[in-house]
């Protein structure tokens, strides 16, 4: 190998190491942590932190890069070569952009942020809140100006989660599944209402858990390369295909959503667990964005889990597990149960019918906001309205409206709209499989999903961040990120559930 | 603060955050990783522990530290500052010395080494390991000579675990030690011998891990600066005195041995706890060597928890939870049961009074190797001889014998000995903590360990490591290292068990 390529890959092995490292650390400040170890962590990770991004952006990585691109061979622009060569250089331009004394400020401001939006949360005061949302925004118009200008600033921050997309195609996207989504909840509470009382029955943690083990290993979750855990806000993370830790919760007021979170978290980790390993400690390891790692967990939370198929197979499993709660139940019941469209508060609650208005409101006020077209003390009564208008119910305080999700405070402004890209495109990828599969019901109802996965990581999971999102879906798709499928989706379940 | 010292303390802090990374990596390794995550951990620790060496060991910080000592307030010998740059210096000199092309070949002969010696244990073949064992002590006489000379070419190796000794010292102690413990071994053996069937019955796992608690936080093991787990081999690993993890296991063969490794690491990591806030993210943070460290576990392993009076205090404790195994036993058997002698082949097995005859014969082994004074291939046939000699006794095999311990396979040359000084310092502690409290046996009566442990904080833990060993030593108990006390504790406590 070329002398100056092999010092450019072992930078770049160097600087995923350390990734991996932060990764761990990060997982166990989340998971087992004792509360004094607080300081010395922030102070361990933020250490590593800062020698990963020094390596990476140094400036003999600039010379390595610019030698490959001279030297690549043009002749193969297709070549594994050409893409991690790409990637890195994308990588490269963007964490070189954002000089390390913005980077300093903006964590300071984050971390209070944080601080402060933990004491208005628990007080339901937004006024404690309020300054540092404007801080943290002040400097995200700050970062939006390191990069070249585009159509709309906001443009660049939703690069960062989800590489590519433009402002244009989300605010086109949401404006195409809005009026639907709305007229589909009116529609539905129209209509009589689904009884779920089953589903808060006081059923046991240890047989809720090990049925969440039983599913997840049922899809495929490679138990020698991951584990599970319980943190108090479940997420996936990962050092490396070799080893993606998931993490559950148990609620004993909504006792079954540690079973969705472990579907949830499960789906992110099968797409971690499938990267190829030619791109292990390359800048292609990993996920290629956000709304295609989230098009991953919901496929997996909803469309398979919350099937009418799925449990056919395995509602008698689990009445097995719960004679006493679940013995006199039909599987109807519980299918319309776990199916129940209730429009509430909080988006992390949410069912399928309305967890894209949540997010569609949080996105049009970042918009908003970084536009200057808002002040943030009227974001309160903007959400109400919203709120009013999109879901018919309106919050009681702040802690259940604006302040509920920790995102702003830690200065992750244009992630929320991955959420529902991820929601869009799980539906077009599960199309997409029946075309190719059109056995998938009966598959789901014996139980068998290893086609699913075998199909999931050839065409998504084993590129890595090889193509790019968009890129990536019209592969697979033959489309581009397209709300109709899900529409279609959502129109069908519930109109078989509520006789729309 | 002058600019220089604040460059030179903020890259010690750097590397300090380093080590702390590195140690929860190495500690979730041993406790949760999933297999398939070896390879990347090792990559990623590789990383970490490369760039704390190149960061600390970089030209500058020898600049700084020539700049610190010339400009040192020379009125103050004694301050922490004269202290820090003290231990820093030492450090630096010690880190600077070694090439970091021998470091890579000495860690790539260990890897090697510790895969070798896997094998050749499980198939009792110590031919697989000889020629690994040959290179790990060819490359320490290496090692050696990038130190200045001293008397014994070991010392360079026993200082970096015990910083000061002398091989001199060592064997003089040890010579000390010898025909006194082998004399109480075989007027031991010739005494009726104790039953100790009760510690064997099938006590609970659970049960017996809530005892461990309980006796740990009576010690005054702060759970919210720590925790404790299960692993194959218990340990201690510390990120700072705010995160110090414990583990245990769990042997149905020897269930009690779950006790007693939770009391022994428990008291490595109230050393760690207790070091003083002032030393956080400086060379000074942690132990001042590993045979103080040892005198700690020791102490609340053996000399409080195998205690007589200990016993007074938690055997009806112990008999409530374990009212089917422990309801009809007298207190009288199972302190008896708890201090059986018995001659055993495997170190960590053996009981106090054979315990430092194990670790001399590898002592005495290693000087003779080192030295070249023996062959590797002559060593089980010695390490035979040694054992009759020293205990009766003879393995069956290597697996049984000079295969049994990982440290000459990890290159830890010169590790064992603190051991034995642990145990001697143990008790010269003991004795110090009741000159100044003459109710010592009866605040273990009661189970009140607060003065014992606010003692041990005061003379021990806050100093960190602040004095070298042996002067800490001095200054606690008016004496350098001596074996004496800890000979009379010995034949105190099996003459009185064993009738001698």
């Amino acid at each position: 190998m070329d002398p100056t390529l092999e010092k450019l890959s072992a930078r770049v092995r160097e600087v995923v190491d350390l990734r991996h490292a932060a990764s761990i650390l990060s997982w166990d400040e989340r998971v087992y942590m004792p509360p004094g170890g607080s300081a010395a962590r922030g102070q361990a990770l933020a250490a590593i932190q800062r020698l990963a991004h020094e390596r990476f952006t140094s400036a003999d990585v600039g010379e390595w890069l610019e030698y490959a691109k001279a030297h690549a061979d043009g002749s193969d622009a297709h070549s594994e070569a050409t893409a991690i060569l790409a990637v890195t250089a994308r990588d490269y331009d963007k964490a070189t952009r954002v000089p390390a004394s913005f980077v300093s400020e903006l964590a300071v401001a984050t971390s209070a942020a944080q601080h402060a939006w933990r004491q208005a949360r628990a007080e339901a005061d937004f006024s404690l809140f309020a300054p540092h949302l404007d801080t943290v925004f002040r400097l995200k118009r700050q970062y939006v100006a390191f990069f070249p200008s585009t159509d709309h600033p906001y443009d660049a921050l939703l690069d960062d989660y989800e590489p590519g997309m433009k402002t244009s195609e989300v605010q086109a996207i949401f404006a195409g599944i809005r009026p639907r989504q709305v007229a589909l909840i009116r529609a539905i509470a129209e209509r009589p209402q689904v009884d779920d009382r089953l589903l808060r029955l006081p059923y046991s943690e240890p047989a809720l858990w090990d049925f969440g083990v039983e599913v997840a290993t049922a899809f495929g979750f490679d138990w020698t390369r991951g584990r599970q855990d319980t943190s108090p806000h479940p997420f996936t993370e990962s050092s490396g295909a070799g080893d993606v830790r998931i993490t559950t919760r148990f609620d004993p007021q909504e006792p079954f959503s540690t079973l969705w979170a472990t579907m949830h978290e499960a789906g992110h980790a099968l797409y971690e667990q499938g990267s190829d390993r030619r791109w292990t400690r390359t800048a292609l390891e990993g996920g290629t964005s956000l709304a295609v790692h989230e098009s991953q967990s919901r496929l997996w939370e909803n469309l398979v889990g919350r099937s009418r198929p799925f449990w056919e197979h395995f509602f008698p499993a689990l009445q097995r597990r719960f004679p006493a709660e679940l013995g006199g139940a039909t599987l109807d019941e519980f299918y319309r149960s776990i199916n129940r469209v209730q429009p509430s508060l909080i988006r992390v609650e949410a069912d399928e019918a309305t967890y894209n208005l949540h997010v569609m409101l949080r996105v049009e006020m970042e918009i908003a906001m970084l536009g200057g077209e808002v002040a943030v003390n009227d974001l309160p009564e903007l959400w109400n309205e919203q709120m009013r208008e999109y879901l018919g119910i309106v919050p009681e305080n702040a802690a259940q409206g604006i302040l509920q999700d920790v995102h702003w405070a830690d200065g992750l402004v244009g992630y929320f709209a991955t959420y529902t890209l991820g929601n869009l495109i799980s539906v077009q990828l599960w199309d997409a499989f029946q075309s190719v599969e059109p056995s998938r019901d009966d598959l789901m109802r014996h139980g068998d999903f290893s086609p699913l996965l075998s199909w999931l990581r050839r065409e998504i999971h084993q590129h890595g961040r090889r193509y790019m999102p968009q890129d990536l879906v019209r592969r697979v798709t033959g489309s581009g990120i397209d709300p109709e499928p899900y529409l279609q989706y959502l129109e069908r379940k519930y109109r078989e559930i509520y006789g729309l």
